[in-house]
């Protein structure tokens, strides 16, 4: 018999609403005792009054239930949305405890939803993804992979290695009839194989999406660096500032331009001379410029100083913009100072009056798309479960038509495929072990 | 036209769920906009998309409808059960704003329910109330209040005074007839404003409810004063720990014992004398013994030591439990050390090896009823508010007895009567001005 579960599923605090989460066979039993209502239709809704099992009266809540058939859990399930008391939620919890609920362990909810076939483990993933998604576009990445985009992947390549398995285990059956050798055979497999190195490649979208865009800013100390990142980050601030209650900590020294979250590091500042004793600051900057996706030259429009021959030879290796501040002051650039720069994207701004910042942020997210530094609509970003799997995969359907192309063994060829399928499988939970299912759902919040 | 207010009804951190709702006259245009439900019954719940004004999903979410008639605030609304990810959060906030929502003031759907008569004014104090109770005791007050316990009684009141008042007015209107004086219409004053008393008098729960019953813990320094703090604060924390997420910072030096709240003071030890030289130490603990509702005298049952005087004194006026600790090691009372203390309970306990502690908080909890430290299920414990009012309309009703009783003017007693039944009104809200919802309101938190 499966354990009826209870969890808070929001934070725990004062707040004008808290809800709590049962889910399990016991949920219809529960509900009679606790509200003296047992037979509800699914998707009921009710103002209900919650009775201990001593009796007492511990809040009107809105009582939700769920059957089996339409939860998200796949078993009978209520949510109680009490009043967002500390003292509320723990005696509910530990009514329902007394009931026959135990706590659930985290992720148990969205687990249970997988065990009973309501979503795959590669959309039981996404939910963790969209819980702990930090900006728009990492968002939307798992929102596609929650609504199916990877699993319909996978159904393909499936599918696609299927229908190769069955044309070898003909020859396998019909070994004495001697089938004639088709070698548009091999065309299939690198059609799949090309494909599926595509999505492995895609992993390499998943740092950029959970940790942003590495953006440097790199320039001669008074050229106005620290005022730049105040200007974008100040801005994000008051962005915010309008819903009580927004701490945005997690963001600290990263800021979101149109939906890209982007990691923005300071360097020290430029010297104007490439002299032997400065190596190791120049060193610095070349690293966190090599690391970077974009850099922002910024440079003072009023004193322009020349940046040295090794930090710009470092430079035209990477995309760049060529940000001019204090356009406020008068226009000073000498005729040949662009000589060395002029094929970077270039902006005037005013860091100090905030003049320009918006065409600024209008560029970088130009960059990021045009540069494809994020997935674009129609990609994925796997995770490394799913990259180790692919890679897997991948290296048995190359072994098999290797296999194949040497005219080796049909069975050895049949075998590595049937492999490769079994390890496909794993990403969706076709085939899945505890530990395995383990490892994925102790990352999750309890109550999810 | 009111407008349409949306806020965040549950704590602003990462979460499995957070609830947005959304209250006001756009909210069906709302749901076509955003999830492409314009006409849904009341108390309806959809598994729906929430879709941005640009046309993006921002979040898979349980969207719940009430119509207006059946609705809290007596709007139409919507509540938004969305992933508990903060950038969703403000994505869908954001989004709603765009569409035409304000960001709603602290208690403003709270604010609405009474507005539009679905509660009144004392009920909605009652919700802040629930929110912030700390206990058990505290809480059962205030669901009773919400349930109408309190407007029940003033309506019973106003009942009384009006027909008191119609009595008046009859002997106004027919003066010719020269109506006898009945002299039983004295004591119908009196029943209510005895009754009136009583509720008054519930005032004093107040400040024990929010802030817990005093109880002083007074002894020797080796006594185990600390010990026994421990073992009381230690149960407590074991008891929440099974709450992941479950942090009681708010009670620090508070338990709560059998649902009542309990602020543990620990004194200075006691000294053996009444020595001239230690009367400041001696006066610190009298004034926390005078100022305690319940005291626990510690002693070192292996070594007692006496306790002076004065202090005995002052300990003889209150409630008291006297403690015998180390009941784990011989026994060693003197026969005689008992006499000035014998009239309280007593309980042997061994703070260090947590025997015993069940019954001393078994007996703490049955002397806090014995004494009525807390109101009894049947009573009510009203706040500043109605007590002030309570109070002038007493001082009312007591004014228009003395000029009946003196036989002086009718107009005069009806008038203060007409005064004291619109005072009764401002508890409810029957009588409200916009400084007096303001005060009330202001309290809450947004999304409530």
């Amino acid at each position: 018999m499966v354990d009826t579960i209870v969890a808070l599923g929001t934070p725990f605090g004062v707040s004008a609403i808290a809800k709590i989460r049962v889910s399990g066979p016991l949920t219809r039993t529960l509900m009679g005792r606790h509200f003296g209502k047992e037979n509800l239709a699914t998707h009921s809704v009710f103002l209900a009054n919650y009775r201990s099992t001593s009796g007492k009266v511990f809040d009107q809540v809105i009582l939700l239930f769920f059957s089996g058939e339409r939860s998200y859990t796949g078993e009978d399930s209520m949510e109680i949305d009490c009043h967002g008391n500390p003292l509320i939620i723990r005696l509910i919890i530990e009514d329902l405890q007394l009931s026959g609920c135990r706590m659930a362990e985290p992720g148990e909810f969205t687990k249970r939803a997988y065990l009973n076939h309501k979503i795959d483990l590669c959309q039981a993933e996404a939910v963790l993804d969209i819980i702990h998604a930090t900006h728009e576009s990492a968002l939307e990445v798992s929102q596609k992979q929650l609504q199916g985009t990877l699993s319909e992947k996978i159904f393909n390549f499936s599918d696609g290695l299927l229908s190769l398995l069955a044309e070898i285990e003909a020859r396998i059956d019909f070994v004495d009839e001697n089938l004639e050798f088709d070698s548009g055979i091999l065309d299939k497999f690198d059609k799949i194989l090309n494909e599926i190195k595509k999505i492995i490649d895609s992993h390499k979208f998943r740092k950029t999406l959970l940790h942003g865009i590495s953006v440097v800013i790199v320039g001669h100390p008074n050229a106005g660096k620290s005022s730049l990142l105040n200007a974008l980050l100040n801005e994000e601030r008051a962005l915010v500032s309008d819903i009580p209650g927004t701490t945005r900590d997690f963001i600290c020294e990263t800021i979101t331009i149109e939906g890209f979250l982007i990691k923005i590091v300071d360097t020290a500042g430029l010297r104007a001379t490439d002299d032997a004793i400065e190596q190791l600051g120049i060193q610095k900057t070349i690293e966190h410029i090599r690391s970077a996706d974009l850099c922002l030259i910024i440079v003072d429009q009023n004193v322009p100083l020349p940046i040295g021959e090794i930090i710009v030879n470092e430079l035209q290796k990477k995309v760049c913009i060529l940000v001019f501040n204090k356009m406020d002051l008068t226009k000073n650039l000498p005729p040949n100072f662009l000589e060395t720069l002029k094929d970077f994207s270039q902006i005037s701004i005013s860091a100090k009056h905030g003049m320009g910042i918006d065409v600024l942020k209008a560029t970088i997210a130009g960059k990021i798309r045009e540069n494809k530094f994020v997935p674009t609509a129609t990609t994925i970003a796997i995770n490394e479960r799913h990259r180790e799997i692919f890679q897997t995969a991948h290296d048995l359907i190359a072994s098999a038509k290797n296999v194949l192309d040497n005219q080796q063994s049909y069975e050895l060829c049949a075998s590595d495929l049937r492999l490769a399928l079994e390890m496909l499988g794993q990403i969706t939970g076709q085939y899945s072990t505890e530990e395995m299912l383990g490892k994925i759902f102790n990352q999750f919040c309890v109550g999810k």
